[in-house]
């Protein structure tokens, strides 16, 4: 355990470091300073886990009938919108490498073998939240494409999300495995917190900046991004027949990892490269996104946080030279009022407690170490 | 068998008949020719639905997080928009009824009761449907009140859909019952094809009327409206332990008596009486909408059938005098072009057909009688 507890610390998670927002690296990618052979098992644990799971989802979305199945084709980028074959680029499949990461963890490598279905399951659910996360924020790119409802309307892509709610459950409902049907009670409660995070997501950013608290936002973080890395690692731990203390243990952990993620992404969405992005620097600023770092710095109760609260009461000037001026000033108000400092000790102190919920449940920091490695990488992403 | 059909055959549907848009009573209600005994059986069994669904049912929606149990009671009619308390006028339960009437039929009362959960199970997929169509169809009204994406916003409505379909496979995930999973599997595979139904209605709604079969619009009006009917009636069995054939049996019951519900309201659409229906006389012509009786009479190639299709081609008039003149030629158009008469021979049609079909799994009449009321219920309905 100690030996686990040290390695853990060692691999602590690398948030981008302090700087502007011009032109600087926001990330910690293969400049680290810490050593990569996380990064490089983590993109090994990826990559097999698309060979594994990817034909199950393939199949499962090409069972759909005509329309859907050309809407769920195209969002997971494996058809053109005009119905040509694409190479496909459905993410980078962390929850699924997250379930059976958490299944060979507890169960060694045959649970990991027999949790694929669930795996699939779970990345159907996170892209069914996609498709209607991206209707109602009107959000027009996904993964480097044009989103679904920008081509097939919001009845299409409204639909298609529902079929692949529906599509997830099924997968399970027709998996023999014992932890199938636990499984499915867990991935049906993820989705009603799912629900619910995006709805108060969407209510804060409706309301005003001195309206929103720095504990509502991580409430909301937590059900939004949290609750899913929680139940894929969960239904991992079920596949591998683990008790209900270490069920609960894996769901802790995803949780507080993913909380980490979101904050490092925050981070990323302020002060992240744009040429590693693809989004323009301070895209969250721009879109007066109430972020984590930004509701931090909003209640620090200092003269910057006073000039950030000035700066989002207003809506975004669109002249070229006035607003690269304002994404400066927001940026480094943010940066004065502590919204970095705090989001990065965040993330670090979040890792440490999924560290902890890992170390209840797996003992030997050999089996966590698939785990370790994708929290790394989730953690340590720039973009 | 043969007492039974000859029974079936008394109970055929009586579908609205003949006469004009104006002042006419639309269907057969309490002045109908036949017995009333299988309506006031119909009106008895549905009350005990309410009574064993709705607690199961309203505690599956408390249960819910913050805003998506407000919306959620907001629907289901126990909840005004303000959040006080409403008597609540949660649909006819005519979907619930069918799971318990199947599981009677084929299981005796012990399987009805079993049942419950999945009735409640299913009556969640239906208004996780009605919830989302409304914000694809931009419907205001439901149930006499407004639709709850017109109060609380797209988004709401949108996440309150998710999160009930959710519910409903969480009930069955958490049901202990042997049929839970079989039953979870169908009524994923219904969800997919509730949503590609729903799609299919939405494209042959922007396409000219001459662009339409009437192949098209059964296998939609199947999607749309039997395949639940049908699953209902499937998942009864199920839980009564019914075989393969059985099951298929009662979708196969539900499904034709679903089709045949969707025929007399596509002709309640046009020919039913305000006063009973709450929508203005010839609200679906008005609508363009390419109903089953309109389909049928576009497709007839008769001069009143090039009629009705100049009518569709225009906007629908907007001054009052011109209007009610309007909907008359549209209205006399359907009616002499054949679609009412079609569309009450097909519904008889279904109904021999559902008929059919129970008798496969059910050769008692006397265990066939909730459903045999249920199904005239639906389609005797006249408003």
């Amino acid at each position: 355990m100690a030996r686990f507890m040290t390695e853990t610390e060692h691999r602590a998670p690398a948030v981008p470091r302090a700087g502007t927002a011009e032109g600087r690296r926001g990330g910690t990618g293969e400049n680290a300073t810490g050593p990569l052979d996380g990064q490089e098992e983590a993109a090994a644990l990826l990559e097999r886990t698309r060979a594994l799971v990817d034909p199950e989802l393939r199949a499962a979305v090409e069972s759909l009938p005509g329309a859907m199945r050309s809407i769920a084709l195209y969002h997971f980028g494996w058809r053109q919108a005009d119905g040509t074959p694409a190479a496909g680029s459905a993410g980078k499949a962390v929850r699924p490498a997250l379930v059976l990461a958490a299944a060979a963890a507890l169960g060694g490598p045959a649970a990991g073998a027999a949790a694929v279905r669930a795996a699939a399951a779970v990345e159907l659910v996170h892209n069914f939240t996609l498709l209607h996360d991206d209707v109602m924020d009107r959000d027009t790119t996904r993964r480097h494409r044009p989103t679904a409802w920008t081509v097939f309307g919001d009845t299409g892509a409204i639909l298609a999300g529902d079929a692949l709610q529906a599509l997830a459950l099924r997968l399970l409902a027709e998996d023999p495995h014992p932890a199938a049907v636990p499984a499915a009670a867990r991935l049906t409660a993820c989705v009603v917190e799912l629900c619910a995070g995006q709805h108060t997501d969407t209510d804060l950013e409706r309301r005003a900046p001195d309206e929103v608290t720095l504990d509502e936002v991580l409430v909301m973080a937590e059900a939004k991004t949290g609750a899913l890395l929680g139940c894929a690692c969960a239904i991992g731990a079920l596949y591998a027949g683990a008790g209900e203390e270490d069920v609960a243990a894996l769901d802790g952990f995803g949780r507080q990892a993913g909380l980490a993620f979101q904050l490092i992404d925050d981070v990323i969405g302020i002060w992240g490269d744009p040429r590693r992005t693809g989004k323009p620097a301070g895209a969250d600023l721009v879109a007066r996104k109430k972020s984590l770092p930004v509701v931090a710095a909003l209640a620090a109760g200092t003269p910057a946080a006073a000039e950030l609260a000035s700066l989002y009461g207003k809506p975004h000037v669109k002249e070229a030279a006035d607003a690269a001026e304002e994404i400066t000033r927001a940026t480094q108000a943010v940066e004065r009022a502590g919204g970095r400092d705090w989001a990065q000790a965040e993330a670090a102190d979040r890792m440490a407690r999924a560290m902890q919920e890992l170390a209840r449940a797996v003992a030997d920091p050999e089996s966590a170490g698939g785990l370790l490695a994708l929290a790394e990488f989730v953690t340590r992403r720039s973009s």
